[in-house]
Formats: structure tokens, C-alpha cells, sequence
């Protein structure tokens, strides 16, 4: 029978709930003293004992952390203690205690991606006016400012919070008070609890809300998309930062080396972030599967919430928090960039110069094509084809073309809201630390 | 070579985006009008071309749908369509069609999901009365109302609709104007863009807003997590319907039987609505997988987005549609219901007495075990046990005890808001019809 | 940076590999001996001193495992601790340390399925003649032996062995002596490494050897259908064994009861097992996000490997025992399964009635399919119709067809090889003895 | 009514299995003549059917492709079709297809990966001795040969294929005449289909065998795997022929460029392989979750299984196939490859060398981990820095230290089997052209 109690118990795994189940504890004691279930004395006693026990943790041994506090609450307590769990059920303590402890946890993630994006806009400011070759399929395409692709992770990661505050909306509702899923006989002022427990409102519907794990999906899926978004741009610093690109740099790396190969600096950290993307999405398919085709209401499998909640919040909370102190760590390596900028991210502005010059789409972009090739195939730059040359390609070629060879040209070029220009570039950083005050304000 | 033309080209699969294709194509058109880069003839011509090529869909032999709809229209209008693709780019364009695909198709499952709200409300008003035995475990638990049990349906569909909404504000986001990825050199007016695609803001950031498919995979996870609800329904559902529960019946059933066992009615279409919670989040897995560490910004990996959207999307809208038009034909067997209630569902009732009585919670549960240890092991329900057997239990007991014993009365000790009370029930169904009027008014 | 040094080390986690680190440890020095680095006497030194550390575990404040064994042997045995290094690189331990630990764990789980696949045989033969209504689409089928029913989970995990066994083959497979990835300087006798470690095979390539983390997933995926098959029999052991059907019975259940409704007795075992197959695919699908798209050959993600390989190998040891567990406390209720089953069963023995009188079979079908209409709507069973309102039917029914009613007679209906006839189903218990016997040989 | 039937039927998604199903009738008519159900005009009349209706498919209007071809035979047959559903049951029929369908799609697979493994072979001993840096954690870390790297992929293509054909060995169980799920009261020779359908086996339980669909998953997965290899590889490929390294190329890469930008040219081909190990692993994902927790045995859920069998196995057919067809097209560049090549990638190659005059591991490490430090904070190579220098961290150290810095010795001081160096790697291929011998002889 022993193998049936481990394989049944979730104590090891509960324990991070600990302190919600005394603050729940705590409130349904008041809740059961107003209900005139409990007196004064015996209310007060549960009180001072729960403080106690919240202080002295001790998991061990029973089945899971409502019976942990509840049997040292009813040691230290005797009759008093006896009364709390009247018109309750775990059902619904471990569902109050997980988003009691969760919406905690979105607040201190919430606050962790507002510093990232803080160091994103001061590298974005400190360096701006750098140009690198911006990338579509890992190919030179375009010149842009450093800043523009490093505020393209600042929308992102705004994004980010935006799907995690809205998740914390159906976090933020109590289920204490439904029973084991019916309700309770007991007359418990739900909207007591709503109040000291600080949710911003109670459920409807006892049975939706015993039989509820969406928020932890939802909230595992909300991080799963910031760590997807940071696994992309962990990719693109370990590829940075090697020695055939050179483009970056990050001390730390020195740190983490090979145990046979003593030259080695290893983007350790981003291949890790970059790997969290993976350990956070299996979490969430974990739960997904466990939830799939159960019946209404509580059933055991959901007892398997627990690994992918706790591991899979740290996980995230950890890996944002790694790629933001390493994010502090950048260094730019502006003459590696400038070395490696192909002449061949010009192309797409000599088409913009021949519609200029009158040319239509269509054609600009087949003369450039031919020019291009012949360019490739010759081994001759942009900037060192005759104009003679040029007029081959098309008669609308003047001495102008030549200006238009330089990254700061390039990227002085783009017009849009949005766009790599500096102007633009320098609006939004302007636009992000408006957010990021607003921000401040708001938390 | 043609091998490699197929394996990259998906003009079979973004068929669908064609409409959305026309109607950007068109606002990008004005823009480059009012940039000057078309003159007036020049941008009649391209809208009436447009207009007919939306009517007459030829997406053969070209890569793409915006391939093939730039090539009709260069075919129809000559140097005018030449002029469409200035200062636009595949990847601005393939992101702005999906967008604004996807966000006609929320509005639609949003509308679906109100649908099936309404005839959940419909459903727990008509059978107001009807009593169930709930369950935990898939074990009978206590008596609840079924319009309780089926109202918890609904406040689940209204937290999936609000996801919905709210990845919507992320769709509703316009990246035209972005260029390849670096912005765009003619001076398109991006507001232009977005008023002419009722869109409602326009990205910060163009590196940001070309490489971002996260929008899809919001979108996929809000619409399983619908599915996964529902699979949990009809997987109630289709036990409930079972020869041995009895308790509903939906004639559908006899249209789907078996080709070898005449007298079969299978609840087919509750086994692929459990079945399509797995079937979309393969989608979803499958997109995230994608994306997983490929670099900023565009990359051809992002074309695999395609089939999961279009499929995901669809497996939605018809699961939900599907389980509302089973629904409507819902019949309950209050009979068969009453039939097999066991008495044991009001061993809480019991406790409660107990508690009611003066005992604490844990002796009054711990004297109900043992009552119902007796009562399983002797065989002997809870109303034909003798008072002075009570009695040997717990002096407590009275005659009153014998009160407990119905469905009614136990609904009724039910307090708690959003508990199984018929009241509470009765505030909620009016809260929920409110909930409705609100959206009506909104939509 | 201390951040960074959680963020990145993995002691606490591959700690489980401490054993095969130190066996690995000692056969490498065994190499290292032959090859001429270490002298004899170093050798024992080294030998005696990873004897000692493998009792000691003592890995705090190191990185990993392997560090912390180095370490400790270099604190016991100073300058021959300090060549054991030699040639050897992290990347290839960790890869070997996984196997060895692995093939210990594969024949642990083959040995429990050979455990459960003899419960099974033994219930199969216990309640031998015992006819149950089989079930598709969870609706009464036909009668079949529940012998044949069990039997079935028998050839499941059959499968699920064979699977397993056959992913053994490429877990035995010996990196140890491909160095960082290149290959070793030193002349180790990597045959002399397999003999030690008992491998079957060396790998043939360093590159492949070190950048494989496949053997991994192809385990937890075996042990993933293991896990699927098994929720599918716990979801009918759940179903079966409720109040409505009441088939079977497991005395286990009054341990799992409720906090709050004293007569619960519930099916807890079943439900985790179910939620089982969630809980491995999730860490098979991290891991498989983990190695996607990372190039060749050795890299950081690949840390991530420990917790799915860990975790997922455990979680599959545990729930196949405990379904075994389970099984051996079966109680079937023959008097139950006779009074549910449903005389709709025999609808397709009569449709074979009519078609040894003559009839074709779509003509016979659509006559059964008549007369299963008759009779639910009139609500007659199949032995109550009148003879006379039979022929009405078709001519060809006689009085003999009143001899189809009872499952005995439907059982023994059945010929084909694999059927439900008890001769069959005799001799396919017969052919699982002999399966398991030749096992026990084997192994 | 008509939207459940849409959402019901699966024929426009089942058709692929029309050949097969035709087929399995074939086989099924001559089992029922051997039976006596046909008489041989009958039998022969249903052949001479099933051959028109396997060149004329006509799909349309019917459920599935079974309700299809028999509706075809019955209007072609009359009396004789309507017999052949005798003792049949769709259950049995549609796993029967799957599995025939199957099988010929794994021969082509394996195929298809014996051609890329020849390819390999080829490139590997037209480019041998090519030497390239190797990488660790996208790092420079050793020189290996080329054709040592390539041949990685080789043994993985081999074990991947291993996979397969195990699989393969449980989809070659023939179902056919397990009747609904009970068996069949027709007695049908079952090893008179085996052998018209060329099977290995027969299923031994009815049960079991309708109610499987882990072959599926199996074949899926070993799939998976090879497009997981093949991401890594395609990850490799793309980041070697950017710009920045310009280690490879491919010709191809120049038909995929930009709408926007005229010099691209892009790697899409291995953009979309490296996005496919998502998409397969995605309908793994689907069918996982579909079947988890249905009952035993057949559940209308398991139709969804058609999607990802015909979609899984043809991406992972097409995969392969493009992958080789680009790698035959691969150009290595050599000279840039040894000008990018590090004089870091020696340091190893530096330990080696003070272990070989005599000092232990460890020191030899930490001696040029400082002599790296030195290098790089100076930026002199290797083979810069003078001998008296070099004497002050070794004294050690004499003039043949130089001769350590060329990529033909660093290769040729690797001993171990498995290793980079050319004779091993010569080893190497030898085996792999006798692996591909074996199977030619073999298939």
C-alpha cells in the first residue's frame, strides 16, 4: 500500500503553496467566526497558531499541504482547530491557494520584464546611431540602426506583459466558498474572503470553478510566448557573438568554458534561454494532455498541475531575469559590424533611386536584379562600377548613385512610422519610455 | 528543380488569404497615391482590375497567393500594376493578410460562442428544477441542479471568448508599411493603411512587426483552450448518454450507428468534439516548435504558419458550432436521473447536521464514515436505518434526520454564492442573460 | 553572476548519474592505464578513491556531477587524480553517464511490464468465463469474455516492451572516447571501455556520438505509448467501476475518499495513471523543442536533457507498478455486468442468423436495423417479440432464433483467429504463457 | 442536420486509402468465397467490380472511402456486392488500409534515406581532407575533417531509418477479420488474408487490434526524429553559406530571393526542412492527445488520425527528399574555410603536447588556458608568440611546439576509433558503403 500513498501524495510537490494555505486558512477563519461557526476565542487561537505554523513549515508525512497545516493547526488548537475545515473542501483550497501564490508570482515576473525592457531602451539609447546589416534568412538584407532591432524586443516583451496582466484578470478570481463543487451549507461571506484574500472578484459558479485549470494553462502559455521571443534573439546573440561574426561580445562567456578545450567561451546562459522555450512548453503540453476529455468536476489528474505551475512560473521568472543581466553585459563591436556590412545591402535603395529617377517598380527591380548578378559574378562592389557601367544597366544612372553607398544613407532613406530611420527610431525609444513610466505609475 | 519549386511554394495553402490579399492590395494603392508614386488613372485602373480579380480566384503556377495576385493584375493593368509593389514587401504583406483574415474570423467564433451561450441559458432555464447527481472522480458526490452543472459551461465560454477578445487587440495591430523588415522607403501614410483596414493601431516597430508570428500562436491557444473545455463536456456527455447512466439522450445518436451493428447510436459527434481539443493544439505545438529559436527576422520557416491558422481556425468554429447544434437537442431522463441517485450523495448533509447540531467538523465527519461504513457494509440506506442505530453513532441524531434525505432539501442547505442553491442558480442564469444583453449591444 | 552560476549549473539535477560517473570514471581509467598515462600504481589509487567517493556522495558546490566526482578524487588522490582528465571531455561523460544509467532503468521497467503482463494472464484465467458487454463509442456492443477484454492490455504491452527493447539497442551504444566531439589524442581502447561498461557497441562517429540526445527521446517516447495504452484502461476502470456500472471494484478506493464528503471512495490511483501520459509526453515535447534546430554538434541546450530523462523515466516505472498494483485487487461483480447488459448486444447476431438462412448481408442488416427499431420505440426486448411478429420481418425467422439470446451462445458465434470465442481466447492465454516464459528465459 | 454530417464525415480526407481499401476488399471477397458466403461467379464478379472502381474513384457524397467503394460495388454488383460486407465491420477496414498504406509509404521512406545516405557517402570521399573548424556551442573548437562531419549525419540517417523498420514491424499486423472489435461469426481464414495482403502477422486479439492506433504514432515519431537531425543539420547549412562564414554554398539558393530586395538569395529549402521537424511533431502531438483517456476499444476520436498519418508521413517523404536533393548540390568553399579557421582551435592540441613531456592533465589545462588569456589579450597567435615566451608558462615547451598549429596535424593526432582522423574517418566510410551494401542486397 506504501507505493499507493507516494504515488498519491503531492506534499514535496505542494510545499511552495505553504504560506497561501495559511492566508487562506487565516481568511476562512474569519470567515467561519462571521459565520458563527467559530467564537472570538477559538477564532483568535487559530489565528495565532496558523502564524506559527507559517514560520515553523513542516510538510512532512501527510498527504498534501492542507492536511500538513490543517493536522498542526488542529495540534496546536484542539477543538478550534477542529472547526476549520467545516464546510470545505480541499477542492477548493488547493485551487484558491495556487492563484493566491500565482498572482504573486505574475506580479514580480511582470516587474522583472519591465526591467528588462528599461536596459533594452538605455542600449538602445547608449548606442544608438550603430548599423548593422539588418537580417531576413540569416542573409545581409538591409542596413538598420542597432537601436531599431533592439527596441524590436522591447514590443515584444510589452506584448508579453499585455498577455500575462490580461491571464492575471481570470487568475484573480476566488474560489473559497464552493465546497467540494456544489457550494457550501455553511452561510461563508464570500465577499469577506474576496477581501482579505485581495481578489478583485468571486466566481460564479461553483462548479466551473473547482473544475477550473485554464488560468495555469493560460499563464504558462503567456510565458511561453516571452521565452519563445527570447529564444529568438538568444539565437541571434550566440550567432552574433561568434568569431565568424564577431558583432558582439559578452564578458561573462569567459566564464563558461570546455573542460577539455581551455580556449573555449561559451554563450552558455543563451543556449540555456534559448532552451527554456522547449522546458516551459512542455510543461504546458503536460497540462493541456491531463486536462483533455476529463469529466466535470474534480478529478485526481489534476493533482498534476502542480510540477508544471511551480517549475514552469520559476522558469520563466529565471530565464528572464538571466537574459537581462547578460543584456547588461553587451558590448558592440562597431568596427567588426561595419567590416562585415556586404555592399550588397544597398541593392533594394538603388531600385528606390532608378523609381526616383521615374522607372517603375517592376523594372527597377529587374535592372538591380541584373546589376546584382553581375556585380556577384564579376566580383565587382556597387561602388566600384564605372558609370559607364552603370548606363549599361539603365540610362537613368547619373553620378548621384554614388551617394547612395553608405549605411547612413541606407537607413536615412526609410520614410515609414516605424521605420529604421533615425528620426523614427529616436520617436519610439521616446514612445517606450513613455510606457515605461506609465508603467511605474501604474504598479 | 521542380521538386524544390513545390516543397517552397504554398500558393495551395494561402489560397485562403486571397480576399484579404485584394483588399490590402487596394489600401496600398491609395497609399502610393497619395505618396504620388500612382497618379489617378494609375489607381483606378489597379481598382478595378482588383475588383474583378477578387471574383475570378486564379491562383494556379504561381509561388504565392500575392504572386499571383500582383501577376493577374500586372496582366490586366500593364505599368500601372507595375507600380504596386513599390516600396512593399512579401513579408509586410503575408502578416497583414492573416491579420486581417483572423480578425473576421474572431468576430465570427465569437459570435458562436455567444450562440452556444445562449442555448446553454436556454437549456438551464427549461430543466430549472432538475436534479442530478454531481460528481467528483466521475463518483456521486452530492445533488446538484442540472442547470447548475450546465451554467458552469457558460462562465467557461465567457473566459474563453474574453481570451479571444484580448489576443484580438494584438491581431488588430497593422504591420503594412514595414518593408522587408527595415521599413519602407516611399512615404507611404501608414494611417491611411490602417483606416482603409479598420485596423486599429499600427506597429511600432518594423523589424518587430515582420518577424512576429505570435499572434497566431495567442489566437490558436485561446480557441484550444475552448476546445479543451468542451472536450471535457462531451466526454460527460457521452457517458451520461451510456445505456448504463441513462441520464440523457440526444437522437442524433441514431444517425450515427455502425456498419456492422444494426442496432448502434453512437454519440459520434461528442467523440470528434473531444477528439479536435487535440487536434488544435497539434496546430499550436506545431507553430511553436517553428518558431523556436529561428533568428530575427523574417525566415522562410515562417511560411509553415499557413496550415496551422487556416486548419486551426476552422477545427474552432466547427467544433463550437457542433456542440451548440447537439446541445439544442439535449434531452434529459429525469426518471432514469431520480432512478439512480444514490443515497450516499448526503453524507455531507449529515456532517452538516452533526455540525448544525453543536459537534465540531471532525468528529461529525468521522461519525459519518462510520455510519456509511456500516450502511455499505450491511447494505442498509441512510433513511432505512433506525433512529436508535443513529443514535448508537452520535446522540445528536433526531428524528429530523430523516429530513436530509431528498435532492431538494439538499440543494437547499446549499448558502454560498455561486453555489447549487435554486436561488443562487436562478441570480446566476440572470446574470448570465445579462452578461448576453451587454454583448448584443456591443457586437 | 551568482545568478548566472544557478542559471547554469545542473548538480542538483544529475546528481541521479552519480553512480554510473563513478563507474564510468573507473573504466576510463582503465583505458588511461593501458594507453600508458597512469602507472599501476595510480591506478589503484584511482580505483580505491572512486570506491570511497561512490559511498560519500558529496556533490554540493559544484557545477555538475562530473566535476564534483573529479574534484573529490583529485582531493583523495592528488597528482594520479589530476591525470584522469586526460583526453576526456565533459560532452562525451555526460552522454555516457545517461546511457549506463538508462539500460539499468530499461531493464528495470521491462521487468515491471512482465510483472503486469502476468497479473494480466492471471486474471484472464481466474475469471475465465466471465462475459461482460464490450464496448465501442462507449456504447454496448457485444458480449465479450473479459478475459478477452484484459487480454487485450496483454498485446499492448507487449508492443510497449518490444518498443522499448528495441530503443535499448541504440541507448547501448558507447560514446565514451570521442573526446569534446573530434576524438581523443590519447590511443584509448574504446573496446576495452565497452567491455567495461558492458555496452554492445561503440559509436562509429565522435561528431555523432556527442551531438545524439535521440536515445532519449526514443525512450520516453516507448514509455509515452506505454503510458497512453494505460490511460485508456484506467479511463475504463474509472467508467466500470462507477456507481452506474458497477463492474468492478477495487477495495483500494474507501483509502482515497474526500475532506469533506465522508462516503467517497474514489478512484484516485486510476486518475493519476491516466494523467500519467500528460505528464511524460510533456517532458518529451520539452525535450524535443530543446534539440530543434540547434546545430551540430555539442551544445549548452542539451543541459536540458536531465529532468525529462529523469523524471519521465520514473514517472513510467511508477505508474506501470502501480497499475499492476491495482490490477491484482480486481473484483468483478458478475451479478451486476449480467443484470446491465442490454439485449441490444445480439442485434448483429441476428443479422448472422439471417444470413446463414440465405439472406444477404445488407439486406439482413437493414432487417435487424428495423427490427432494433420496433423494439426500442415499442420498448419490447429481443426475446418478447412474438414469433409471428418476427416473420413479419422476414419469413426466414423460426423459433430457433430464441436460442441467440444469452452471451454464452453470442461468445461461442464467434470463429475467427483472435475472436471472443472461448477456445480462442483460451489459446490466446496459452500463447501469452508461453510468451512470458521465454522471456523469463531471455532475460 | 447537414453540418454534422460535414463534420462527421471524413471521405475528402480518407481517400488516399481508396487503393488500399479496394485491396483489402479484394482479399476480403476471396476469404468469403473460401467460406462459402460467395460462390466463385460472385467472387469473380466483385474482382472484375473492385478493378473499375480502383481506376475510376469517385469519393463524392459518401461518408468515407469504405461506404464509397462498397456503394460503388453494389451499384456495379448488385446481390453479389451486398455480401461483402459480411462479418466485416468499418473498424476493422480502416485500420486494415492504414496499415497497408503504411507499409508501402515506409519502403519509399526508407528509400528515400538510403539515397541521402549515398549522397552523404559521396560528398564525403569527393571532399575528403577538406578540414573545417568544428564547432561546440556554435564555437570554434577543433578541426575536423569535413568528410568526419558529414558522416554524422550518415550513422543518424542510419539509426533513423533503424527506427523505421522496427515500427514497421508493428504496423505489419493485419487486423482484418477482428469483425467490429469481438472477432467475426463468418469464418474467415484470416491467414488466407494475411497472405493475399502479404502481412507478417496476425493480430492475436480482436480487441486490441481495433483499438489501436499506435502504429501510427510510432511511424510518426521515428519520422520525427529524422526531421529533427535534419533541422540541426539544416540550422548548420544556413548559418555556414551566410555572408559571414561562407563556408558552403548551393546554387539553388539563387532562385529564392526577395520581392523587395533584388541581391537576395536566400536558403529557403533548408529553412523550410529545418520548420518541418515542427510540423510533424505537431500531428504526433494531435493524435497523442486524441487518443488519451477514450475507452476501449474503437471511439469515433480515432478518426482523426487520418490528417496526421497522410500529412505526417508525406512531409517527412518530401523532407528527406529535398534535403538530399539540395546536398548534392553543395559547394564548399576551402578557402575561405582556412581563413576563418582560428588559430584558437589548437589549444587542445597545446595540452596534449605538455601531457606527452610528462605533465598531468590538470596542470597542462590550467598552463594554457593562462598561455589563451595571454593570446587574446595580446592578440598574438599561437604561432606568433615567441619560445622564450612560451618558456615562461612551460618550460616544457621547446621549438616543436610550432609544428602543432596546422589543421593536418591537429587531425592526425586524434587516436581513438571513431575519431577525426583520416584513416578512422577513412575506416568509417569504408563501413558505411558496407551498411549500404548490405541493404541493397537486402530490400
Amino acid at each position: 500500500m506504501s507505493s499507493f500513498h507516494d504515488f498519491n501524495k503531492s506534499i514535496e510537490i505542494d510545499e511552495f503553496l505553504w504560506d497561501a494555505e495559511i492566508e487562506a486558512s487565516k481568511a476562512y477563519a474569519k470567515a467561519l467566526f462571521k459565520a458563527g461557526i467559530l467564537d472570538k476565542k477559538e477564532f483568535n487561537s487559530i489565528k495565532k497558531a496558523l502564524k506559527k505554523i507559517k514560520v515553523n513549515k513542516n510538510p512532512n508525512s501527510f498527504e498534501d499541504v492542507h492536511m500538513a497545516v490543517l493536522n498542526l493547526l488542529i495540534q496546536k488548537t484542539g477543538n478550534s482547530g477542529k472547526k476549520l475545515h467545516t464546510g470545505r473542501s480541499r477542492n477548493e483550497q488547493v485551487a484558491t491557494d495556487e492563484r493566491i501564490w500565482l498572482k504573486e508570482k505574475i506580479f514580480e515576473i511582470s516587474k522583472e520584464i519591465k526591467e528588462l525592457q528599461r536596459v533594452i531602451v538605455k542600449i538602445a539609447e547608449k548606442n544608438f546611431g550603430v548599423i548593422i546589416p539588418g537580417y531576413t534568412h540569416l542573409r545581409q538584407a538591409q542596413p538598420v540602426l542597432f537601436s531599431h532591432y533592439i527596441m524590436s524586443l522591447f514590443w515584444k516583451m510589452q506584448r508579453g506583459e499585455e498577455r500575462l496582466l490580461e491571464a492575471l484578470k481570470r487568475v484573480d478570481e476566488l474560489p473559497l466558498g464552493c465546497g467540494a463543487f456544489a457550494g457550501s451549507s455553511i452561510p461563508i461571506d464570500r465577499n469577506l474572503l474576496k477581501k482579505e484574500l485581495r481578489f478583485s472578484k468571486i466566481s460564479e459558479n461553483s462548479i466551473d470553478s473547482v473544475s477550473d485549470r485554464n488560468f495555469i494553462l493560460e499563464v504558462l502559455f503567456a510565458l511561453s510566448l516571452i521565452l519563445l521571443d527570447l529564444s529568438r534573439y538568444a539565437e541571434d546573440f550566440i550567432i552574433f557573438s561568434s568569431e565568424e561574426f564577431s558583432f558582439i561580445y559578452f564578458e561573462d562567456f569567459e566564464k563558461f568554458g570546455s573542460s577539455m578545450m581551455p580556449h573555449k567561451a561559451n554563450p552558455d546562459i543563451f543556449e540555456l534561454i534559448r532552451a527554456k522555450a522547449g522546458k516551459i512548453f512542455g510543461y504546458l503540453t503536460s497540462l493541456y494532455i491531463v486536462l483533455k476529455g476529463t469529466p466535470i468536476s474534480y478529478n485526481k489528474d489534476m493533482q498534476e498541475d502542480k510540477i508544471p505551475l511551480k517549475e514552469g512560473v520559476d522558469t520563466a521568472f529565471n530565464t528572464i531575469r538571466a537574459f537581462k543581466e547578460m543584456l547588461e553585459k553587451l558590448k558592440i563591436n562597431k568596427e567588426e559590424i561595419r567590416r562585415k556590412m556586404g555592399y550588397l545591402v544597398y541593392s533594394t535603395d538603388i531600385v528606390d533611386y532608378l523609381i526616383e529617377k521615374g522607372m517603375n517598380f517592376e523594372d527597377a527591380y529587374a535592372t538591380v536584379k541584373k546589376l546584382c548578378e553581375f556585380s556577384k559574378r564579376e566580383n565587382i562592389p556597387f561602388d566600384c562600377i564605372t558609370l559607364k557601367k552603370y548606363k549599361e544597366f539603365s540610362s537613368l544612372f547619373e553620378k548621384d548613385v554614388y551617394l547612395i553607398f553608405s549605411p547612413e544613407s541606407s537607413v536615412r532613406k526609410k520614410k515609414t512610422y516605424g521605420s529604421t530611420h533615425p528620426a523614427w527610431v529616436k520617436f519610439q525609444i521616446d514612445k517606450a519610455k513613455e510606457v515605461l513610466k506609465n508603467t511605474k505609475n501604474k504598479l
